[in-house]
């Protein structure tokens, strides 16, 4: 409640994924203010990207290690860089800086803005997922459907004209259809398409809010900090110090958590 | 999503009550940093404090006069200055400016960070409004408890130091009996009360946020600003032009909201 | 539980609008039997009709001084006239005389009687407001949708015809694609169509009860009379005595809640 | 809706037991009023008392055939004397005359007058079927707690004073320490023992609803007769013709069902 | 805990239904292995077929009639064969020998394997008492719908291509419209048809899993068997040594409860 | 549905632990049967035991590749040891083979079972995680609540009377003020103490059934593959092919995902 804060915070996307370029420097760079720092990390071992519970599975123990050097570099707040919230909340365990997930951000803010919100995402395989992130977030009734725009996330931007005018159809039924009176991405991939579909959106009447999570998050993320807030240690307490085979990155994170 | 932001974005508290003095302007000053500025004003018309229905209703007419004038004045969010969040609905619909209330951005906030929450309140009577609240915005299955001192909001500076010994109280025993994991104020009278909670918890061994609704609703709004969101005007259309006895003074308001 | 009753009990409407002859007299009327008496008033400050939150927000004063009028003249139940039940909070706070609002009463009606029910409104932006409704009510898995004929309250009488044809369209898709198994009409300017939306939905063989809601207050208001409850001065208890400034005829209020 | 009402509503108090005496018929008649008729009967086969599944699941073929035998005299309601409510919904498909049973009514009318309400009922076995009594009528989120005086149905007018103290004692925790903000007693053989609760508690300085389910169904059933409501016909169908082994006096029902 | 198994553990199924070679006991048998064996029963007394509440209710003594004769026949667990799960629970009080619903057991079962289930079953009329049975499994929120295939239980097999043919469109729109990825048969006449309807619907490249509730039920009652797990005598107590007039087939069961 | 089953169905138990000895092959060689085989495997990286989110995240892959290797070995079905299920749902995705979590397997035998269950688990921190699993099983109405003995897991055998005492101590709580009509362990490591729990609470009159997570999981495993079933490919679909930087044990997996 009382650490010090400079004159900005400094808030560290970390991309679940080893696929180098995928998030562009520039466009968290972007999102800076005078009161706001924006840097970026990807994790070393993990999947390309992550489409199953199998590849978020296998992108935690990588962004844990990333947690540890961002708490190590000083910086005050991580948002993990996929609608899953892969490795929240282990991460949220090993460190008492701030760590988000765009998922259970994008969701509340979402919720706070209109009655009901959809989700509109990459692939239907997700669905499920999203459906479990609303559940645990207690959000549930304020779901009004997950849609899917059913393209890959690495080939979201080999066509952004088709990738757009399926973000509007899906968009559309979305409040037509299942009452959505807000939208929320379902992919981090689809970072900077927010304005493309309400204005594709607004073209046919169509007036909701459109959450593009990652720029919410970080913002989010940085109001918290700034009103001196971090996730409950009672829900996060530190892990047990303890056996482990293997993994041998998260084994100063684990002295870090007993500090 | 493409509303210019100045180098700082504009917040304006409004306090839906006519008791001058019960916000001191000072407190709102420190909140401010490079990015943000924070102004103030209280109502004309309604009640001196806030601790009823009653009084809830007769407090909105003016607030929404207020939510005119901010918006007139350019400022970018409005955070109304109760936990009821009095009048949030109708100034959501009268303007396209952020309206936003600390009840329901506090809930929010205190769900994202633990796993449940309780609601330090003034009055026992409130009980049933900070339940309803948290069933409208979804979050019935995050609160874990509404606990009250027992202290009417205009007397709760009379004895700061009992009324701190009251929220350690209430406090510990949302946290052991309840399940709490966070702590919400249910009262914006608590303003700056959240450290020497959250201190005397700790004392008894005892970790958890204490989401201090004022200074968290006024960063958040500020995080959606920067994020280009407002209210979905789905969810919060214009009002219709229509025959209105009386409250002259919501009557440019009507216009306003026909542009 | 012992309050004395005359030979009828004397239930109150109250019209939260300042529109003339939107109510007529005779129909209340004919729902008098030898054990009921009907009686009817209007605000006189306040919107024309009710279609937004704004609107109901500017209704509430005015009824609440129409609540007082009719405790002292000796009326044992009111019902607010418009199912949005703006004010019913406050006025049930601010006497100990029975105040109904006939959306919460449908909705508790229509779900005894039914296994889900639909809500057929005037106007699309209504919605949230009737799923609100059902969430403080306690209601939401009963609430199989809401839909809406898309005809303004002070339309409906223009063509009857049309607005019956919409009513049996919109009831039919509440029953054949919604799962509803019985129907409320979410507005009371609706009074007196439900045996005309019943016919039409038997004629293609749809058996479903519809509740007409102001009738349907009015009996269960003065049931509930007879059984000698009112509403619990626990969860409405009378609001403390404090500054008002402004809604002088609201002030005896406070004298009378004091008592 | 359009069902010719004589100058009084006739409604039936079917006992689902074989104990006479157990409903005295002054107690009934002391609910009548100019538009209302009250009469009584009793069923043919079945258990002493209804304290359990077995015996409710027993009681419910004497049941119907007294629903079928009120149908022939024209009775207008049938309220099934039980707050497990054995019965309602198999006798709701074999008339088209209004069914109610005292445990659906009681929730809808507590939810309708507190902010949460909860049972008083004889026995701690029967806790799990006031729960899922709340839970099919949708209103487990206004349901506080369950509690028992711990005195079997038929000893309960045995020491009337020792009844009234427990019921006090379970009335006071239910409001102290579980939030009830209304009461329903969960036994009909309580019938006339809410003013003496309601005292009680008041000479404590609790202040809610004690809901008196059996008269208070009777003046709904009448209201809902009133306003040209019965139960659901998509909901409650009559059964279908079929081969019937044994309950012969269950046959003729069949055929009115075919009617 | 310790009861004592043999190599096999005995499982009857009770059709609870007058209606002769409605299950073929060749059908049961098939599901023998070497730690399981398979009986069958039908009833004396009740209907030819469940189709309605009322069926449901005359069927229930029957049952409980048969349920005695199995417990004496040192049977280790029943399972009643109706999807409505008819007398489940007073049969659980009268025997501490398991008693499994096929309804109840089906949807737990569905709900473990995929996200969110659908049942197909055979009339419209039923769909309010699977919503119902959901609810009180507290599964409502895993229930994507219930869809009926319009064929009467005792005709599913008069022509077996055109109800499968109908169980695959009901099947495919479930998944399709309504989210489903797990499905239930609800009617257990369906018995043996998940093959048909699995391999009809991974023709259309859909691959969900067909819960066959009877065969599900057995071998699940046999593995709570085998854990050494029967119903809670706190949920369902042995109903109270009392007056029964009529059903002196059930009287017997009263003094084996009371052992 | 037609998968050709020996006379008897292979159960692998995977501890995700690597910790020898923790489970001994005996006790699970103990419930095997004429129609039932058990194995059991440990992980060969990962944590000493679970007692957290990061403990539960690092005991992913190695469980994964055990997962993989009882494919290929042809057991039929495979349960993991830690009442988090940790990785059940990546594993879901990896194979075809039945996978069940004794967490998600224990809640629904315990609903089933009893009204309402509570969970009696290791330490206080888990509290959250159960409550999640819960609420994605849809079951959070039937979850009484979650207490702790406060012994961690390696430390339960250590003094098995003290264990003892501490489970009856929170067995009786659960029960007698939180409602529990069934138990359910919170730790897999407690298999083996059912009976003394259960006789503990016997002793004073408490009877209640105790699920012992892991015997339970394999016979509702083996049951499970008997009726034919297994995980939705719909809700666990394969992963798709993709670049994987590390995890080398898990590359056969996708090809084996990829079949």
């Amino acid at each position: 409640m009382s650490m010090p804060i400079n004159d900005h915070v400094h808030v560290r996307i970390i991309s679940p994924i080893v696929t180098k370029g995928f998030r562009k420097l520039a466009d968290l760079k972007a999102l800076e203010h005078p009161g706001l720092l924006v840097s970026h990390a990807e994790i070393a071992t993990g999947p390309g990207s992550i489409e199953s519970e199998f590849e978020a599975a296998v992108s935690v123990p990588g962004t844990l290690a990333q947690v540890l050097r961002a708490k190590r570099e000083g910086v005050q707040a991580v948002v993990i860089d996929c609608m899953g919230d892969p490795g929240l909340r282990p991460a949220r365990e090993i460190t008492d800086m701030l760590v988000m997930g765009p998922g259970q951000t994008g969701m509340h803010m979402a919720a706070m803005l209109g009655h009901k919100f959809s989700v509109i995402t990459v692939m239907r395989r997700l669905i499920p997922a999203f459906e479990n992130t609303a559940a645990l977030c207690g959000l549930s009734s304020k779901l009004a459907s997950v849609r899917s725009v059913d393209i890959p996330v690495l080939a979201l931007e080999e066509d952004l004209a088709a990738t757009t005018a399926r973000l509007v159809e899906e968009g559309r039924r979305a409040v037509l259809d299942n009452g959505a009176e807000a939208l929320l991405f379902g992919c981090t991939g689809l970072m900077g398409c927010a304005d493309a579909l309400r204005q594709g959106l607004l073209a046919e009447g169509i007036d909701v809010p459109v959450v593009d999570p990652i720029p919410t998050a970080i913002h989010i993320a940085a109001g918290l900090v700034r009103a001196g807030l971090t996730q409950s240690k009672t829900t996060f307490p530190a892990p047990p110090q303890k056996e482990l085979i293997g993994y041998d990155v998260l084994r100063p994170a684990l002295s870090v958590a007993a500090e």
